[in-house]
């Protein structure tokens, strides 16, 4: 096999559930029936990597210094909702259930991971919450046990702000990853959160 | 969802098995967790689309006109195998069981796909195997429908050459592909190749 075969194969392998078999079937593939593809994957890689960053204000990826739905005034800038991932987002985008803006961890707290309180972008968050328009934090991370984790600390430390912070109703279900939910129960989810005593 | 972003996750749709739902985990994986690696993969992509071509003897990818294999001088010239495709040469390679030489059809008949003897490079096969070197012809195209119809077809045009033409001994599973099958079944079925008769 060439040695550029090699690389492709073996640089193939940094996608997501792709193994060595896969990684080969796509090498192929992509030789044989779709070269067109393979160059427009390839200047898409190269375009994103080069342009792509986070949003200073909500830490998803945009663009430009500031994505564009911190940009907009038809937003409720009084209601922030704090998401674990860009994905979770769109997914909470999509139930158009929700107009206030974002607030994305870019992970969670997660013990057996290594990642602590640390590893996420916390003294961010709290600068952005205490801006004087944040009214209302709504917590919208999974409902796995690092999700959880993740709501209850952060929820403590804005409260100590003098915050409202709220959690998404737990009808996404027990162990689920938002990511996967219909939009009519994540719906119902925004719809239902309840305010966190103390 | 910036501009971008939304077109590297169309670009990773060109992978075979990929859906939008893996494109768009793909993607963000890639951002967040391996950007060194989606910067790899860019450039694997380029390098293979700009350098891997089919050898001019056997017509497997390669980075020089003639391969590697076509050129050595170990391998025994008198036996060509036909495959399909460069992945089957790789796991008749694997058996060790076979020190010949190659030519890959790059394809199948399959009248369902409109694949029909034309879209195959057999002038191109004719000429090789009757380079006045070649005594015996393999047929190692797959057990499927269409591999059969294959080797039947490329048979006759063979043995109208006066060629002597066989066929890997049906120890592969009836319906299987060469793809998927251990070296040992593979070995076996190279060992026990049979002379077509007319």
């Amino acid at each position: 096999m060439s040695a550029t075969l090699e690389s492709l194969i073996e640089a193939l392998r940094c996608l997501p559930g792709v193994g060595p078999k896969s990684a080969q079937r796509m090498a192929y593939h992509l030789l044989q029936h779709d070269r067109a593809g393979a160059a427009r994957l390839g200047f898409a890689l190269d375009s994103a990597i080069s342009r792509i960053q986070h949003c200073e204000r909500c830490n998803t990826y945009t663009e430009t210094p500031i994505c564009e739905r911190c940009q907009s005034d038809r937003r409720d800038s009084s209601v922030l909702c704090v998401v674990e991932s860009p994905v979770d987002l769109n997914m909470v985008e999509q139930t158009q259930a929700f107009n206030g803006l974002y607030f994305v961890l870019m992970g969670r707290i997660s013990p057996l991971d290594g990642l602590g309180p640390r590893n996420l972008r916390l003294d961010q968050l709290v600068a952005r919450a205490s801006d004087g328009i944040v009214k209302e934090v709504i917590l919208a991370t999974n409902f796995t046990n690092e999700g959880e984790a993740t709501a209850h600390f952060v929820c403590e430390l804005l409260k100590r702000q003098g915050l409202k912070v709220s959690r998404i109703a737990r009808g996404v279900p027990v162990g689920g990853e938002l990511e996967f939910v219909d939009s009519g129960t994540l719906a119902q989810a925004l719809r239902e959160r309840r305010r966190l005593e103390s």
